[in-house]
């Protein structure tokens, strides 16, 4: 039983009326299907050159026009809780426009600015593959990208891939890898008032920050781009109750190594680090980065493409790009919106992010509105 | 509407008998009222040489035979929630026979031992204060001592107490003093893939906790017994999320001190130890020691009537002494039962402490049976 019409999204109108009627269509991790659904009809309805794929919650559209390249560009659907910032708002601070509400920076500025260009770039110097897909903002393993690669990775195969992900509208390349590491002390229970009976595991983690505390991280300088590793205690937790020696102690270690690094390799310099002390080290969680892959002719002519505006830098958060450079396809991400407030309760995007990442990438694209 | 008639403790009983009847009266904090009526009924009808006070579910029973001296003696009627313990049972483990059950050590067997006294001491050579009392395994501020003491002070005045502990049937003098100091870092919150923005608050505990590794405990030696001192992290906690750099981080510690130090004192050492450290520390909760007082008349008649197996030393770990110490009153702690089976759900205590406790004091009290 609906009651309300489903929602219809037109990806004609202006790029700024697009974001907001895609930001106000909620679509919270397992709930995409209205949003997907708008999609899927948008596509359909205003864009015979493509050949349009439902896959679960994901919709991909694909051109087959027999150009020598292919450049897949992907966005997901969902964002985090909403945290009463829905419906979008309009605002203006500082003398700068906002769209403000959940997904307005991570990341439906994306989607709406691939849902326009899907409809409009007809006449594009590359094949394209646009993927909006479902469940970015949960484990890895339920993220739906996981699932099409191993069941249809031929609908994500391409020869260069951009993820719009937010990026101030500028360019970052790759993606640094991330590896979390559970490191345990052991010691003995005891009474607080006889520490001598035991051994008090959290004093034992003291060597552990002292290294964590002193580490000095790599900067790895590839394709001109600079990823700075960071190597940090993100949890730390201990404690039976007030009046005991706690017998076990955890902290739990992020460490976000150049993409340069292979998972392994990662592994391996950690425990180096904490070499020499009588720790149990569990990985709870890998993922290795992505190389930028800037000299690919793809991501060349991409690139030859921006206007001098367009800034290039290291990608530091982990994202996406990795799961296209595991299938070797180079990539990096682009998109509208500070990527410091994705999540954030004040999630925005400056109009201008919207309106300047639409220009570059139709420029390319050879849309010409 | 009561179905079951009230239970009748016989003080005559063999001291074994009448611990398991005690401790098959259920009493867990805030439901002593029964244990404390079959306590009082037992006096009033066992002892007419005792005046008998009622005082919420604490009981108080004196003499007034105009003698120089006063002891007291206190134990406490409740015991920490029963775990599946109950009733008590009786086993022989190892060749030792042993009674089984919740508040079998902590602390109905001195409880038992004072009672059987109560009654039968009517010839011993000081006035005999017996204080039963209520809400001892619960906040200091619950504690029925703490009321007594601030609107019935003279209710508790002596010239020496003994409190009915378990201490393995040993005399354990005086008892350290204990701090707790919440002792906090703080720092600027980043994405872990960006640390260099943020300041992470779980390193800058590596030097508390290096100083707390590295720390060499006073043992102060006071009336011939050893007070070691003991400062210990019994809880640490830190952490927004896997991805997050943490912009606080805190550490409990918790400071065992030697009963001739004070609470003021003990605060001071240990911002001593911290010193130039850029953290909040803060007291959360702190109880000054007990002096033995083994010197005061009173407690040396005791410890001369003392058979040669009975052991003398410090009292490690806080107890009510303290708030006799408060008042004025040297204390010492003697009771069946070992103090490290206290609140575990195998909690038992030898019949051999029992029997043994109730000799030592009787003799010194004049009880020839």
């Amino acid at each position: 039983m609906h009651t309300a019409p489903a929602p219809v999204l037109d990806p004609h109108a202006d790029i700024v009326e697009l974001t907001a009627a895609i930001v106000d269509i909620e679509s919270v991790s397992g709930n995409e299907a209205a949003l997907a659904d708008a999609v899927e009809a948008a596509l359909r309805t205003h864009a015979d050159h493509l050949e349009v794929i439902r896959d679960g919650d994901t919709v991909i559209a694909r051109t087959h026009r027999g150009l020598d390249r292919r450049v897949l560009l992907a966005g997901h659907l969902d964002t985090v809780p909403v945290a009463d910032n829905l419906p979008s708002t309009r605002r203006t601070r500082a003398g700068r426009e906002e769209l403000v509400g959940r997904g307005s920076c991570d990341m439906k500025g994306g989607v709406a600015v691939f849902l326009q260009l899907a409809v409009e770039a007809v006449t594009a110097p590359v094949d394209l593959t646009w993927v909006f897909y479902d469940h970015e903002e949960v484990a890895a393993a339920d993220n739906s990208l996981t699932r099409i690669a191993a069941e249809h990775p031929d609908h994500l195969s391409a020869d260069f891939a951009i993820l719009g992900e937010p990026t101030s509208a500028g360019v970052e390349g790759g993606c640094k890898g991330t590896m979390k590491l559970a490191v345990t002390a052991r010691g003995i229970a005891a009474h607080s008032a006889r520490d001598w009976v035991g051994d008090n595991a959290i004093h034992h983690l003291a060597p552990v920050l002292e290294r964590l505390a002193a580490y000095e991280a790599r900067r790895a300088v590839i394709d001109g781009l600079e990823y700075r590793e960071c190597l940090n205690a993100v949890e730390i937790s201990g404690g039976i109750a007030g009046n005991v020696i706690p017998d076990r102690a955890t902290a739990l270690l992020n460490y976000r190594f150049a993409p340069d690094t292979s998972v392994e390799q990662a592994e391996a310099h950690v425990r180096e680090v904490l070499a020499g002390l009588d720790l149990e080290i569990t990985i709870t969680d890998s993922a290795a980065g992505a190389l930028p892959g800037l000299s690919d002719p793809a991501a060349a002519d991409f690139l030859a493409a921006l206007g001098e505006d367009v800034t290039l830098a290291a990608k530091q958060g982990w994202t996406d790009v990795a799961r296209f450079a595991a299938l070797g396809t180079p990539a990096v991400n682009f998109g509208p919106g500070d990527p410091l407030l994705a999540h954030t309760d004040d999630e925005h995007v400056p109009l201008t992010d919207l309106r300047s990442t639409r220009e570059v990438l139709g420029r390319w694209l050879g849309v010409t509105r």
